[in-house]
């Protein structure tokens, strides 16, 4: 697009975005891991302009250094949030509830002077794991916090209990203080378990793959697509990107800095989905000037989630214009 | 084949069709939509030859041309189903049970002298709304009459609670006045509510393409593959049908008059579902005069779906063959 | 691989296996059908080198010859299991449970001298069926004794009820006679139930395909994969072989004993799952004599399943290097 469309488009959503004054996104392209007992590469991470970023307990850490990235991380955590150029999520990502280290994990960073944005919790299998997560949460944070949990889906089991986990964390943030806002596809530990074998295409897991998607999208969550390992290879990336982003995919995990910018380029939204945003925001607010009753927008009744749908996708359409 | 050949189909399956004497199914090929607002293309949709006309209240119709739309399909069914040189299946697609605008759509041709044969109902996502749709047409119908049911499935959580949704209404149907004929794959709407875009091969929507019509036929109902948007291409459109007739599909969603002969084309019975079908009815037509047991045919016990699955077979092959 | 590494990997297989000194999985790579009523093919079955050879009463023998085959397989079965080279899977396969043979089949081959190691049931639809066959079992065998039960699942229907058939299974194994071991996706008659036209790739039954095993996974159960039917085609066989191995598929059916050799091999595993699950089984030999408490490997939790996976993985590395 030329700069005066860019221009215009710029100004469009700053006004629409202050009219339906609304903020429940935030947009999670990239989802960045750092391992969270090394100070210097969780420093650099806040220089990458990634989505989210994810100080990692989990497998990033080997098992001798759980203790010292929990001391890390907390470090970090007292020192608060660093302000970047624009928001971004500042998430932890403890040890599975099937460890004997996620409570200590939990402790560490809920326990800090500042909490983090968001709790990753990886390889959920049952709707059960989410209870005892939500009830170890409720040990230390009250319910006027509220902390995002992104849920890790990463094994045969999982995908069995998918609804249900969904459903039950659904049912559970509603009175906890935790909010669902992302799935996460595990491949590695999912083609572990049932013993795929990938290839370029990944044609191997679709069945899992656009499931996911799709139970996501049922319960208003994002999704997050799986790791490309072959961290050198960016134009493999990018395609791997694209193909996730048209199966419905709002993000991607990612393994090295050199991914972030390739992802954060990838998931920005078409310029069809822009159109399609702005025309609802616009559409919204004129309905409201006018006092209508039921609003639907090119034939379709338009309820909240999409409603905030269209304001992700427009707080997107800002940050490829500007 | 020849015309030999095809003169001797002709004569089989005639006179088996007479033997077994069951009418349950009918082809559903093309699934055209003529918006109902509009006299002149209702009136056209008649010399198309398309299996199944649907009188459009819905997305064909603009908001403010809704009151129009269901008096111009009143007074259509109030002359009376139109006779053509074969039977086919004249429906009305309603408004979404979401929208205000449903109960007047259904009020509108149930209260017609001659009723439809079919409703169409768009964006079914939980058994709840089968239940809503069910009592309404209570108030209209008497249980002595019945009206095929057509669902629209088009969104994450219709294909959350499809089984379900298919469960409840093969359950209503035993007691109510409508019996389900089809699943229909909305996959625009679909699109849009996961935020999928899609590729010529659509390899994007392969899992909820392939799971509706494997739950479709677990409940014997025929199953309606996508839209072909791009109305001008028409080598384009052949290919997708034969790949969704390939996944089982049974027809397929029209949008336009020069997409009717195609599809009505690319839906007949290949040469082998022909020969096994004819087989099957040859077969238990002998079965009977013998008095036997347990009917199999080619080591598989025979159900009654399966020979109205035949008995389907042998009636397209005979448009096949006239 | 060449020789020297090879033996070094066999040494080490042979002396892991003391260790852990458990046996649970046998592999299944090829599971050759042949016809129960033909003594011949029995008998050159057995020198073919098949993981799993199925004694078949159903789609292999014609409805007048369903008694012949019955007292075939019970002489075959009154000998004795013979001894081969190596260990193997000596099963029935019954008629399915909605034919009025399948009981007659069961008593024959269980109240022969000898027990075959597994039965095979075509066709479970429901979890209801799954009960049947448990009662029926139990009239013949005592607790002490255990059968594996290999599952067939070929319709619609049995991939909507697929998790709760998996789920009886598993409980009424705990307390019955038999314990079940693998699915076998059913493709003919699948593709027959549906509709479905298969091309070379199969992708039109990805997602049933993809399913089954995923739920064959999720409870611990072997997947066999579908029939290759052009049976003088070896090198689109293997090529098959290859693509239901990357889905996790761990063998597959084999309707002519030309196709054996070509499953066996391609189903070997890789190099890098021989070099996982060595290290493994080394790793959780260390663990043991350290007497630590959780153990992990790779990040992972192990638990019992993993570890019999491993194993099954070093006893094919074992055939490959022998």
């Amino acid at each position: 697009m030329n700069s005066i469309i860019r221009q215009r488009l710029f100004q469009q959503i700053v006004s629409l975005a202050k009219i339906s004054g609304r903020n429940y996104y935030i947009p999670r392209r990239a989802l960045l891991y750092v391992p969270g007992d090394d100070p210097k590469k969780i420093s650099k991470s806040f220089t990458l302009d990634a989505d989210c970023i994810a100080l990692d307990c989990e497998d990033g850490v080997a098992i001798n250094r759980k203790e010292n990235a929990r001391e890390t991380i907390r470090s970090f955590l007292d020192k608060g949030k660093p302000t970047l150029s624009r928001d971004y999520d500042l998430g932890v990502r403890i040890n599975s509830l099937e460890t004997p280290y996620w409570q200590e994990d939990l402790k560490a960073c809920l326990t800090a002077k500042f909490l983090p944005d968001t709790i990753l919790v990886p390889k959920i299998e049952t709707d059960e794991t989410v209870r005892l997560f939500s009830d170890e949460l409720g040990k230390y944070i009250g319910t006027n916090q509220i902390l995002n949990l992104i849920i890790y889906i990463e094994s045969a089991k999982a995908f069995i209990n998918l609804v249900d986990i969904c459903k039950t964390t659904e049912s559970l943030s509603k009175t906890g203080n935790f909010r669902p806002v992302c799935l996460v596809f595990g491949s590695d530990d999912f083609c572990a378990n049932i013993g795929i074998t990938r290839t370029e295409d990944a044609n191997e897991v679709l069945y899992a793959r656009q499931k996911l998607v799709l139970v996501a999208k049922a319960f208003h969550l994002q999704a997050i697509d799986m790791v490309y390992i072959k961290y050198k290879d960016l134009e493999g990336l990018k395609m791997q990107c694209q193909q996730g982003m048209r199966m419905g995919y709002t993000g991607k995990q990612v393994i090295h800095p050199g991914q972030v910018s390739v992802v954060q380029d990838a998931f920005l939204p078409s310029p069809s989905q822009i159109e399609w945003a702005l025309g609802l925001l616009k559409s919204f607010e004129e309905h409201q000037k006018q006092g209508k009753g039921a609003f639907t927008y090119k034939g379709n009744m338009i309820d909240m989630p999409t409603m905030k749908q269209a304001e992700n996708t427009a707080k997107l359409a800002r940050l490829k214009t500007s």
